[in-house]
């Protein structure tokens, strides 16, 4: 492996860091239509750095909200291309008084740089450029083809991306993805995520009475609307966290032994989890799983939010005609979402209560996945990783969902390789949100080796 | 019984429509700021109106938001006394689009006069004045003792009448209270009010995580403030309409069964009062009882409204920190409301889902009330009623709760003549609020003739 780029990196730390700088400057947030001049801005900021690192083809491509931003450099005949995905936008910074410096001012602080989309996602999609640009600077050339897909609606659920990747599959055919927008399982652990869970999202909405009624004159004979989704919604999971609703279950694929064994290793204190992440006086759900296996890789019911009737200050007597929750259930590989809909369809008519009409909408279905740690490109990124940190990789899952996973196995038909250098308290969406300065040059040089490796690989 | 107070009504029709007109035209909406000095010009309007009537002592009382209106006249010694009770505040107007004629310019179509507050409750409460003024004009003295307090803040469930009760009770001391603010059961049909059921209004938080959660990372594990909210109110009643906290039915007094009797001889119609007034696919509750007693004789538990989570347009995937829900169980008389809360905190305490705190605080608790049928009061009103509208007068209960009416009960030992001549489609709270003209007149001789047939029996 290459020393030479891990010393080009380490030389050229200011100016790496002066650059990610500039970019954590531009607000470039997503979801307020008053950013949108600094979306754009941030986009023609990839655009030109993905020209700057050597790549080619550099193009802002327009969407229905925010473009994409596409770069290519497929100059390695005979060896594998790998499609690099990050992501522009951030989310938005409010509120402001927490920070203690300015969200869009990065400063940097104890070997952190602090600033909005430090860690999510620019701060790790900068180092992909870096990593290109330290390449060419050392050896004339790359390793391997490369593709650039850049977006700039990840922190609005933006349909742009999947809708391109569905219509240009040829344009975007590669053999891995290589996605930087996870975090290391604790500091200093190489960590690889090789399994997402999948989501399906509805919106149920419960009608009773067609107004709100007076519960004094019609309490005691009238439906609640409020009461029966209520009703319906405790039904759908018990006490101990199992699902009640049939069939969820049917196609669960437990995790291999090997890969449960690994977690039982992993630096996990349930004690510090209940206390430092989750800030209850309990954990709940299936405990006959192991916590990991909890979130990683067991099904899960959970109303995300419920709204009906009279909530203002003081007391309203309404029996009242609407209410809405938003609920989802969580997938792990194999259970198809499809199916999981027509379940909950099917238990929402079953127990819906009387005088209640319900109605369901699917706002997200997508599947959930695992990558077989032994494909190569793993492998090899696991091999790059740990030469780096000098530890062991572990493998671990999310209990999350990265759509665009899905929509590069789906449509590209090809794995991903989720390789974040993030930490657990990087404090992503939150004030102060930081990105370790260490696993940012270790990152440029990990992924420089990754790409080194994979096509030296892929020649022998 | 004087057919001359009949007559002096019948010749003074119009200007008792045109006094009523100008009244109406004073929007004091209780609850809007901005319509506080339209409050203080109705206060003024009532204190006028009083003292035009013949009262003497007329008196607008302060408080700590809309002011009381008194008065009285207590020249018949050795004759019962009467506290009249009305309110001169009103619901707000919106939304106003779907008023045919504007809330605040009365206008008279078929028999109706429409306006906001038209029957709640000015055009009830003038009555009593305008009754007082045809008894003066009529024989140059009234039959009874009069006591008025009129007040501002009906509408807003303002405790400051409850206040000015409890700490004036020797100046209100009366032998019986009579409000005019509820309708008759049907058109045509004389009926009095003689059971209210009570009320404990309480507000619950559940509170989960410290904060909200990604569903991603933590669901299957975290709990979830929402659901558990959800699990625990499910548990209060179950689909059959039967409250599960235990205790809660430890005192319910059945209706007494010549009571329940004569509900089944109300031109009541099930099939009407589904689709005509709740509007929904099927009632509900404990069908072993008649509706009118479930509505009327049986304590609920209703959930009012909920919130907690997101609930916004679109998905977001947290695990929701927060989430409260106003509830309330109504309460039938002899029932307690503060057993009754005790009852409801111990529920609580037993079904708290794991990880879940949660906080009961109570917002309203006020007991059921029935008015014995057979007090003299009562009859001679009855007696009245059914003289001006020439049909028997029938003894019905609310399902809802009249504070004020607890506040006479408790803090000056007396009960309260529920003598209402609104209809069931007045339209109180909503777009198009009327009132009849015919009722209006009527309700005027009813309560001059209830006045002297009461100030005569005492006599003999």
């Amino acid at each position: 492996m290459s020393s030479a780029t891990d010393a080009f990196v380490q030389s050229n730390q200011p100016r790496f860091l002066d650059e990610l700088k500039n970019f954590l400057r531009i607000p470039s947030i997503s979801t307020l239509p008053e950013h949108a001049a600094d979306v754009q801005r941030a986009a023609q900021f990839v655009a030109d750095g993905l020209k700057a690192a050597g790549l080619e083809n550099s193009a802002i491509i327009p969407t229905k909200r925010h473009p994409l931003v596409y770069a290519d450099w497929l100059h390695a005949p005979g060896k594998p291309t790998v499609l690099c995905y990050g992501h522009y936008d951030v989310q938005p910074a409010d509120p402001l008084e927490l920070w203690t410096s300015p969200p869009f001012e990065p400063s940097v602080r104890d070997g952190n740089i602090y600033a909005r989309g430090s860690a999510d996602d620019k701060g790790q999609m900068y180092m992909h450029l870096k990593a290109v640009e330290t390449l060419r600077a050392v050896n004339g050339t790359l390793p391997v083809n490369l593709k650039f897909l850049i977006e700039g609606e990840e922190e609005v659920g933006g349909g742009s991306i999947a809708n391109y990747v569905a219509e240009h599959a040829p344009k975007l055919k590669a053999d891995v993805a290589l996605v930087s927008d996870t975090a290391l399982y604790a500091p200093g652990i190489p960590t690889l995520c090789i399994g997402l869970r999948g989501l399906v999202y509805m919106e149920v909405e419960a009608t009773g009475p067609s107004r709100d009624l007076h519960s004094g004159l019609y309490g005691g004979a009238a439906p609640n609307a409020v009461f029966g989704l209520i009703e319906l919604l405790a039904k759908a999971k018990n006490s101990r966290g199992e699902i009640k609703i049939p069939g969820v279950y049917d196609d669960v694929e437990p995790p291999a032994p090997a890969e449960k064994e690994s977690w039982a290793h992993l630096p996990f204190k349930e004690r510090d989890f209940l206390r430092n992440e989750v800030g209850s006086t309990k954990l709940v759900g299936e405990t006959q799983y192991s916590v990991l296996e909890r979130i990683w890789a067991r099904p899960t019911f959970e109303v995300h939010g419920i709204a009906g009737g009279f909530t203002g200050v003081g007391s309203k007597t309404v029996i009242p005609a609407k209410a809405t929750a938003k609920v989802s259930i969580r997938l792990v590989p194999r259970q198809d979402p499809d199916k999981i809909v027509v379940a909950f369809r099917q238990f929402v008519k079953k127990h819906a209560p009387r005088g209640i009409k319900l109605d369901v909408r699917v706002l997200t279905a997508s599947p959930g996945l695992v990558v077989n740690p032994d494909h190569p490109a793993i492998q090899v990124a696991a091999r790059a990783f740990s030469d780096i940190l000098q530890k062991s990789t572990v493998f671990i899952r999310s209990g999350g969902s990265i759509p665009i996973v899905g929509d590069f196995a789906t449509h590209l038909g090809i794995p991903t390789i989720l390789m974040g250098f993030g930490l657990p308290d990087d404090g992503l969406h939150s004030p102060n949100e930081k990105y370790s300065l260490d696993n940012y040059y270790k990152g440029i040089m990990t992924i420089a080796h990754f790409f080194e490796e994979y096509g030296s690989k892929a020649l022998s």
